[in-house]
């Protein structure tokens, strides 16, 4: 696990929630993608549109992903997300994501993702690439 | 593994779509979530719309989701997404989906869901309930 | 027009935007609606999930909506929305919405929505309702 | 008017649906989007990801919009959608989108879009090209 935790508090929309009144569980994964990429923003110091541009890459691809929903969210409620990087190995990292209402654990999300540019043969394929030492660092226990 | 297979196909549409060009990784899970209502409404007979009322439950959350991403998926592609029930117990089962593009497998999604009722003291916590015999009947391999 | 004037700041995400790496057009509906609700927490003084509730309606479904796009919007983009009551009428009322990009104006937007309350015959319509007179007052201008 | 009319039909799906259990406003503008994609496809011939492509174009985004909502959709219901190309220009064209539920009217669009090329001086800016004359005869009255 690294030492590096981001956290961010956000309120559910109304947009967010499906017929049974509670987050649409395609949503999750929303807030998840969006956290990650904040994590990224705050760890490596350079805004989040400029992390392709700057290492060369198209994206950080999910390969996997998972969840658990322990308790509903709903329209109005503020949600406390705590994101942290268990993981991170040449080319591949995870993230792990701890969604909380009201105090307790609503919902849990592990993402396994690549650091990935553009393969050189097509355009609409990627493929992984080594992490450079220095996002590494940013993420690593000393 | 529970015999009914459910088979459905459906195009990539623009707005699936992230800026590296493939389908962002919510949208993977309305995919899933749409074929297991379609699987259920084939299965039992009913509209899907009427699975609620004919049952006396609010829907079938999402306890837990696992999900791999193998090969990306375009604007244009086209899906072919094969859905069934791994498992059903007492009051929860297991979802699997496997979605193919150009014939090769691009995600593969694992839900697992509860038959879930209001909650008789809080109108917005739900509850399990025992899934009906018959609804077990549909899927349960003989 | 009235006086009172809602504005918030928002982060374009990588969810939101499109193959053309721009915010996909119907996500700009979402943020109108998100900036509605606040208005109306902001406006009222009460959660925005307890609208419903305090006036026994089902909620501020539109009728009617316009949208101009000036200017795309990308992805790390600053959004700052500003948002106001252009009309209030007897059940119905007009929102106006400009959000804007580094300085220039986005996107305009013109909602249409009324005060509406669970149809007595058919729990899936609705009927539109007079706007308390509280309401009213705290968006007219004086 | 042209006199190209291009139909679909689709069930309103789970994820569509917002607490009131009807379709979340936003997406009324996937479903237009959507359709306005597959109308080219049909009145051009070709596979609709081809289109920028065919043509050197990165899109045909919006640059303005409009829509009423006559009747609420739900989860489960059936739309059928007639969209055709209303007006062509120079380098802009008008579409309208009719949907119906039940037989009834439930929502109308009207969307007008640029044929749009990559700026020269900045890849994120689109510039209107003029739309080729065998574009414009695919959809224009003999």
């Amino acid at each position: 696990m690294t030492d590096f935790v981001y956290r961010r508090q956000f309120a559910i929309e109304w947009g967010h929630c499906d017929p049974a009144g509670i987050v649409f569980n395609a949503r999750f994964y929303e807030f998840f993608d969006r956290s990650t990429w904040l994590m990224f923003e705050a760890a490596l110091g350079i805004p989040l549109q400029d992390l392709a541009k700057t290492y060369d890459i198209v994206g950080i691809p999910l390969v996997g992903a998972q969840a658990k929903f322990m308790a509903p969210a709903a329209f109005g409620d503020l949600a406390e997300m705590e994101s942290r990087v268990l993981d991170i190995r040449r080319s591949s990292f995870d993230v792990e994501h701890r969604m909380s209402v009201k105090g307790a654990l609503a919902a849990e999300g592990l993402e396994t993702r690549v650091w990935a540019a553009r393969h050189p043969d097509d355009p609409l394929r990627m493929q992984a690439r080594a992490i450079p030492d220095d996002v590494i660092a940013k993420f690593k226990r000393l």
